[in-house]
């Protein structure tokens, strides 16, 4: 895209390459004609990873399904499954919580409805390792490099090595191809594998590590007060402000060496 | 919250303070009972604002109508309206954009459905007041300093003065926010002011401005290719990577003193 830079005295003329947003939606087919389940703005490339991870996000992956892209739009993409009623019923609840009444702990109580504690079975995960996990993740960001603006996430062993890594303006989609990569690999639950995400951890990050079945996630940002609770409750290692070999434990900090010992 | 500060040597035990995300519901009534408009990922406080101004950003907001608290849980608001009609149907079409195809062009023109291009008032802007505009939000971020986790949205005069600034763990919050607080005050449309924003700019945030009828958004992260395409098209004046003195001007550069002179 043409550019100005301002960086003191005249402007310079140049082109930028930026990160790519379009809308993608997802439609489910049943008998009364199409439903829109999702309409998700996002970095197009790896749809079939975002649009699986997505829907195990949210509780609505059907065991039996076709999921096709459109032959002639890019941005929309077609569900089929016997399971179209239960999946319809669902992306309604989803827009309206108020059966289970609305605050944090509803939000937190909804999602242990359909998912609990994950496990770990990656054993004592070293302090240093964690704390070099953004950098790693860094590393397989080739679109951070070129636009500046695209979150990360990526799934590791407890080695630190990387198994897999997205690029996404959203980065609850970044977090969704992981899961949904992972989903299509048949590897759920993720219970020997750290997911670590370039963003901040809020309670939907969360969220996503319980229902894939991560029990350790490392944040470069921030974490928030639902995103705390939210580890506590189901038992995930939570570190966040991971950055110069440095990071803070919210929750669950016994799989980290050392801790408290 | 507790927690574990790894940092090399033995991790050291200490109470953080973290930014609160709780969901905020709003329930519109109407004839056939009560239908959730949306429930959003917040930090409390302005919710009255925060709803405004999604509302106005959505197209919504009723020119009649009471909005209030619930008595009991407050994170539930009531909205009262004779159009409840028309905004039941408008959040419905507001999932479903298939109606209009589902691309980056698609979501540009259902903007320019409800939106004309924002005027300006301001006269021309220096890049020297554009630059300092991320530092002068800070100063008005006291959740950012105590937490790490919150982001900021602030309307400046075109001299750089300070109207409003709110902090919310979401940026489309804080803009809403912003939003709301002018629309409150009967503002709108903000032809003489400049938004500025601590996070990167995607379509939702140009599309925001363009509904409360900003014509220059600055925002420190970067901007994506769509919200490139959107200010382009509403000349919107469009800086991002605004830090340390320097920014890029991606769209209406006119605005900027000596821009192209």
């Amino acid at each position: 895209m043409p550019a100005l830079r301002f960086a003191g005295g005249s402007p310079e003329a140049r082109e930028d390459t930026l990160a790519v947003e379009e809308p993608l939606e997802l439609r489910l087919h049943g008998p009364d004609g199409p439903l829109t389940l999702a309409v998700l703005m996002r970095t197009p490339g790896h749809d079939r990873e975002l649009l699986t991870g997505w829907l195990v996000s949210e509780g609505l992956l059907p065991a039996q399904r076709t999921l096709d892209p459109d032959p002639e739009n890019a941005n929309v993409w077609h569900l089929h499954t016997p399971e179209h009623a239960r999946l319809a019923l669902g992306a309604r609840l989803g827009v309206s919580s108020s059966a289970c009444g609305v605050c944090g702990s509803g939000s937190v109580e909804r999602l242990a409805v359909r998912a609990g504690a994950p496990e770990w079975t990656g054993g004592a995960l070293g302090p240093a390792l964690v704390a070099s996990l953004p950098g790693r993740l860094r590393g397989a960001q080739p679109g951070f490099g070129a636009t500046g603006g695209l979150h990360a996430a990526g799934l590791f062993t407890p080695q630190g090595d990387l198994l897999a890594a997205f690029e996404d303006v959203g980065r609850h989609n970044a977090t969704d191809k992981v899961v949904g990569w992972a989903t299509l690999r048949g590897d759920l639950p993720l219970s020997g594998q750290v997911l670590a995400v370039s963003s901040r951890a809020g309670f939907e990050i969360v969220q996503k590590a319980v229902t894939a079945g991560v029990a350790v996630v490392v944040a470069v940002g921030a974490a928030s007060s639902l995103a705390v609770d939210t580890a506590v409750t189901f038992g995930v290692t939570l570190c966040a402000f991971t950055r110069e070999g440095r990071f803070t434990a919210y929750a669950a900090p016994e799989r980290l060496a050392h801790a408290g010992k």
